[in-house]
């Protein structure tokens, strides 16, 4: 774990995520094809995730259930789109207990199917509605192509699957979600702005009406898919009889949704705030906010005795900052504050005899490496400066991903502008065009329609490709 | 959800279980063999085990990873016990993205082998141990014959896995999980008493070098494992090759363990306190403590009354106790009554009109059903005669299943007592035998040796089967 192991970013973007992930101690390879392993350090901040997430999904009144692991093949093949889209990258159990199975199971790639058996039998008057299920779980896609935390063969994720009564309710549902689940947390403590919007057709989820997703931008101006919330109108209710007796007798086909997010997080996170010294983290899911790394110098007595001073000054700190003391007596203070910088804590407190005497400490801010982002302060009130700081470094951590994203989202007027200017980050154009167009533009400039953001422009405009007149504008982008 | 749905206890002890986990909406089958769906109730039970679990895993040092789900079949081969008794009843992926694969994956069964190659990689001095991970994870094992959670093909559970210098080291790991985490949240979380000590030979875990246990006794007599904690010794150390330079500076095997308790937990807690009415929960993991269902008679200004008086009682609750208001108008009150004692909800409000005029409500105790549990009590400090109450049902739960145990633990002079006494419940036994002793007990008895306790009489005795005088007391059962 050290600075030294890390690719700047301006020389090679993808080996610096690759370095950060690695350094850092997120996650590495395992044995096993496409499969990592989660490290504790990188463990640890899914927690601050899973936690942040799982208490706006139940605020927003839904429970948590377990669905099994293992889905019978012929439950995937009942809906056209969703077979099509899933069984290609799945991974099958043929052998069972020493013993060739009837039919093969397929580890889940996604549960719409095994969830929609179930919700046919728990559905059946319109006072069984709104169903409002999450689950927990790891799920399995056979990716060719995979890379940590942002593609990986078995991933980490939280699934909604919900039934409603109307077509109105389902939609407010997959908005809600959207927003009041997943953008409130991915910028309130991840400290990542995203765009709300509609997918176009081209990036909607296999089996779904309409999917919606939050994109981020990472620093070499690419988006990533933060998470997805997908009105799958009543094409899963129809292929596992989600049928429910309206209020008036009649029987009717639920609407249905589903939503989810996964460890591909952790890869936003890394790629959005981090630099060529390693992790920067938001206090937020910090697992260490606080390290304090003591100078020791001379004597046993004088070294006992900053030591004392550390644990003094953090009395009362438990329960209110996370904090660690790094005493080990084996390490360097320069191999400690470079370890804790690869690890991106977000504040580090340096005391040595000197500030014992002066009554002061060195604050250090993960979020600005070097003297700018030092400073004295008093040991008097330190909890409360600490607080402070922490807060201050979780806006400003925002803020700069905000400002990093406006600078590099630009406008284009024409199909060639867009050409150029999707090099370097986000685009704006007004777009009417279909599938068939978005095909192409991506053949021709490795950039798709990221989003059709809600926010949209009171006049409308030419579309880049069609040159019609259209009320759509479309972020294109190329992304992960 | 009634209890009329309910076998009794006395008629059908094994029936009596499947409805309680049905009717109180604990679980059901799944179209995928032996594979159960934990419905919501059951799921927020084991979210509170999950976090007892937790925050004792960490306070005793230990840091969460997560590793892969699928192990490459050569790596179960490796460790030669462990192979003998996990090989068998694994699921095997043999084909992924529609190719067959050159090796065939299993599903973890458990995952000392996959965890044991990453130890290899990890520890490389003595400064790296000791290295204490643990991992919440699903597990597949191929049981033939199943019951909801009792015994699954997949289950969710926590498996720790650490490594130490030594083997004291090792040991004082196993010991302090078994008792520090597991009894300890077993007891004072669930509410039920456990036995800590050894198991025998014949009941350690593949590969292990011991393996002590907590059992727990259920209502029918029989013995639950609740929990192991195993001493791997340098078995696995040396199949997978952890090693550390000493201090000294000399190659040496690191000391493993591993220990894992499981949703198999739920089962105890159902087999351990509920009734012939439902389930009865201890308030420390009850998803709802307190329900308020309103006595809602006369006109509708009456009814709206009665819901506002409901409202004021519980201002101020949130946050302190897990509460419900039942203001469904579509239920009446005693199908509303019943639902909730069928899910165990430890502590039911009753207000109506008359309470109101009076200024009381009342309370009513789902661990004493009937009128014996009823009891009148003011407004005024309502909260903290509920909390006081809340706590009052935990200890009485917990000693009134150490009364049932004590009740229902027998001491045996001879085999015939043994045989005789075993019917009926634990047996305390004087026993040197070995391995082919306690198969043949078994045999002829059913039950097995569940644990020789910690807690050893301070006299010899006579060994049940050999006649020899021995210092080992054990404890026979039947078991789940």
């Amino acid at each position: 774990m050290a600075k030294e192991n890390i690719t700047a970013r301006s020389k090679d973007y993808s080996q610096w995520y690759l370095d950060i992930v690695e350094q850092a101690g997120m996650s590495e390879p395992s044995g096993v094809r496409g499969c990592m392993i989660i490290k504790p350090h990188g463990y640890a901040i899914w927690e601050f995730i899973v936690s942040a997430l799982d208490a706006r999904i139940k605020a927003t009144g839904h429970v948590n259930a377990y669905f099994p692991l293992l889905i019978p093949k012929s439950y995937l093949m009942k809906e056209a789109d969703h077979v099509e889209g899933f069984a290609p990258e799945v991974a099958e159990v043929t052998r069972g207990g020493g013993k060739e199975l009837e039919e093969p199971l397929v580890i889940r790639p996604t549960s719409e199917t095994i969830i929609g058996v179930s919700f046919a039998r728990w559905v059946r008057s319109w006072r069984d509605l709104p169903l409002l299920i999450n689950q927990w779980a790891n799920v399995m896609r056979w990716e060719m192509r995979t890379r940590p935390f942002l593609r990986t063969a078995e991933f980490l994720w939280q699934e909604g699957h919900t039934a409603h009564a109307t077509e109105e309710q389902a939609e407010e549902e997959t908005l809600k979600v959207l927003t009041e689940v997943y953008a409130d947390m991915v910028e309130n403590v991840m400290a990542i702005p995203v765009h709300r919007g509609l997918k176009t057709k081209n990036e909607t989820f296999p089996g779904a009406l309409r999917t919606y997703a939050i994109e981020a931008m990472m620093q070499d101006g690419k988006a990533l898919q933060a998470g997805t919330s997908h009105n799958l109108g009543q094409n899963f209710a129809k292929a596992f009889e989600i049928k429910y007796a309206s209020e008036s007798g009649t029987e009717e086909f639920a609407w249905t949704t589903s939503w989810g997010v996964s460890t591909r997080l952790i890869g936003a996170l890394i790629m959005c705030h981090s630099d060529d010294d390693g992790l920067v983290l938001p206090p937020a899911l910090a697992p260490v906010q606080v390290v304090i790394v003591p100078i020791m110098r001379g004597s046993d007595e004088d070294k006992a005795k900053v030591l004392q001073a550390c644990r003094d000054l953090t009395a009362g700190w438990a329960g209110k900052i996370r904090f660690k003391l790094d005493d080990r007596d084996n390490e360097q203070f320069g191999y400690k504050v470079n370890e804790w910088e690869v690890k991106g804590v977000p504040v580090r407190i340096e005391i040595g005899p000197k500030d014992i005497e002066k009554g002061t400490v060195v604050l250090a801010r993960r979020d600005r490496p070097g003297k700018e982002g030092k400073s004295f302060v008093p040991q008097e009130g330190l909890a409360d400066t600490v607080l402070a700081l922490l807060d201050e470094i979780q806006t400003t951590l925002y803020q700069r991903a905000l400002k990093f994203r406006e600078e590099h989202t630009f406008d284009a007027a024409t199909y060639e502008e867009l050409k150029e200017k999707v090099e370097n980050g986000f685009v704006r154009a007004y777009f009417d065009g279909d599938s068939e167009d978005e095909k192409r533009i991506q053949e021709e400039t490795k950039a798709t329609v990221r989003v059709i953001p809600f926010d949209q422009p009171s006049e409308p405009g030419l579309c880049i490709v069609s040159g019609r007149s259209t009320n759509q504008q479309v972020i294109f982008a190329r992304s992960y």
